[in-house]
């Protein structure tokens, strides 16, 4: 590999399909990688067969990669911390990263109470650590595949953001500098309630002309809020904005859009819960629905997304109200 | 039907899948509406079998919607002329349709020589009609079938762009009015290039990650060539513009993702002329490069795109410079 190694181990807190992947992405080049599980089983079963069969079944893993369920263990003298945890459980996790001199937050959503972003979580819970957030158009499995990507890893603190660059930067995966982590967050976690409406509208099957209607006008939600928080214009319309939008919303694997589309065809949260099925733009829905009544913002996807979600809307009637706003000029 | 009949007939000019969904819309609208197709015999079938079986088979055409070859019988006494031909015959229509008060370019394409916006070639040809741009996610075949789609009507005349909106939105076709058809026409004619670079991207099978990225890095392209020519940001990023390119990009049934999918399967533009494959993309990189090289404008895909297409580079090699360019900060 092209990349010098860390002499440093680097630690992934999350052993879900996009922390094996990144644990994956910084073995080949050449890093010593600690890949922390909360279930035993789970690392014990990921350190016998070099592989996560639950998460990411059939990409051989690097027989050094070190998968262990000890926290304090895969943190040990390592250079950085990636975070790829539901944003659920963040809170308690961040708790226990004080050790880590650099944290990168890898996962798209916001937490509890109102609009808090996860890296504000951890910046809290660890108010020594050097912090970071990587966002993109990055579907877990097409990456473990060798196929082509492309992230941001967004800081205020450049040089941890060109850290970031270098520890994960290869050929096939090439990672964008920039200094908006705010925008960085807001984009990937937006996203995720625009993928549930674009999982209602292709569950629908209302075709390609609405789907694209509902990212065009989605994006003008995600920079609406974006600049709200603080977030920059360039940012939300850039990888970890539109980019990460569009191939959450295109991928028939995204948790989100299959979330969207099961509830299009009359599923509901508690079926959604019932099954396992994890999708950020849940909590995220009510959190930015409610901020959005607070401040006066139009946002009306958002809205829809969460009158499906949490009053039990019909979404065909979402749908139609969205797809028929009165018709005036564009923006 | 909620629309005022209009008193006078309103003509579409051409009878590709495009110009019949117009006339399908402008008929269930209620209005009198005269569709020339440049074929007799194509006319003719239409007018005998109420279906334009070679361009939108299986859809119903309303049995007064006249088909005619003869297109100062399509204009005589019409209120407006929707025209959709294909942008290499525009200019011998357009000398034709002199005696239409209103003329609406209906056409996503550019025409010779350098970046003309075929408005400009109609304007030209003539100088005393108003008019108006249309443009937005419109896959005809969805929009034939009855699914929601979205529309922009833009003109400097402000009134023509409300009366294309009146006379063609319903329940399940909505029309936003612009003031920007510049923007509407760059939004529309680059996309087309996208899409080629998208299709290329699919037919080598990269994934949802790298058609993303591509997405997100055309619109940035769709943004400074239309922002050079003179159109407004807000046309670009919305339906006309980004819009526009998620849903032909998305499609299989886009003619220019179609023609980047034969390419990237080592097709040639030969092969494709064969075929009757008419990829709008195809003049308009050729037009957008050059510009782009006078006016000393980044635009990295078109470049890619027009290598491909008229130097018979490799698409993978094109994929690969695209997506490992010399990582920086994104924009």
């Amino acid at each position: 590999m092209s990349q010098a190694s860390s002499p440093k181990p680097l630690a992934v807190i999350g052993a879900g399909a996009w922390g094996t992947v990144l644990s994956l992405l910084l073995a080949r080049n050449g890093h010593r990688v600690r890949l922390w599980a909360r279930r035993p089983e789970l690392a014990a079963a990921i350190a016998a067969s070099h592989e996560n069969k639950e998460r990411l079944p059939g990409i051989a893993l690097p027989p050094d990669l070190e998968a262990t369920a000890d926290i304090d263990r895969a943190l040990e003298g390592a250079d950085a911390a990636f975070v790829a945890v539901p944003s659920i459980g963040l809170g308690a996790v961040a708790e226990r990263l004080g050790s880590a001199p650099a944290i990168i937050s890898c996962t798209k959503g916001l937490a509890r109470p109102g609009l808090t972003r996860l890296s504000e979580v951890i910046a809290r819970a660890c108010p020594s650590a050097r912090i970071a957030v990587l966002s993109g158009p990055n579907l877990a499995p097409e990456i473990a595949a060798g196929l082509p990507a492309a992230a941001v890893a967004a800081s205020t603190d450049r040089s941890l953001a060109q850290d970031v660059q270098v520890w994960l930067q290869s050929p096939s995966f090439r990672v964008y500098t920039s200094s908006d982590p705010v925008g960085a967050e807001v984009g990937g976690a937006l996203k995720n309630v625009i993928a549930l409406a674009a999982g209602m509208s292709d569950g629908l099957r209302l075709g390609d002309n609405a789907k694209a209607t509902i990212l065009t006008r989605g994006l003008v939600e995600i920079n609406r809020l974006g600049l709200e928080l603080g977030g920059q214009r360039e940012t939300l319309y850039g990888l970890a904005g539109l980019g990460d939008m569009i191939a959450t919303c295109a991928s028939r694997g995204s948790r989100n859009h299959t979330a969207g589309e099961r509830l299009a065809r009359g599923g509901t949260l508690a079926d959604l819960e019932r099954d396992g099925i994890t999708a950020e733009g849940v909590p995220t829905v009510r959190a930015v629905h409610r901020f959005a009544e607070d401040r006066g913002l139009s946002l009306p996807i958002a809205g829809e997304v969460y009158r499906v979600v949490f009053e039990r809307k019909s979404p065909r009637q979402a749908m139609d109200d969205l797809m028929s706003r009165a018709s005036r000029s564009e923006w």
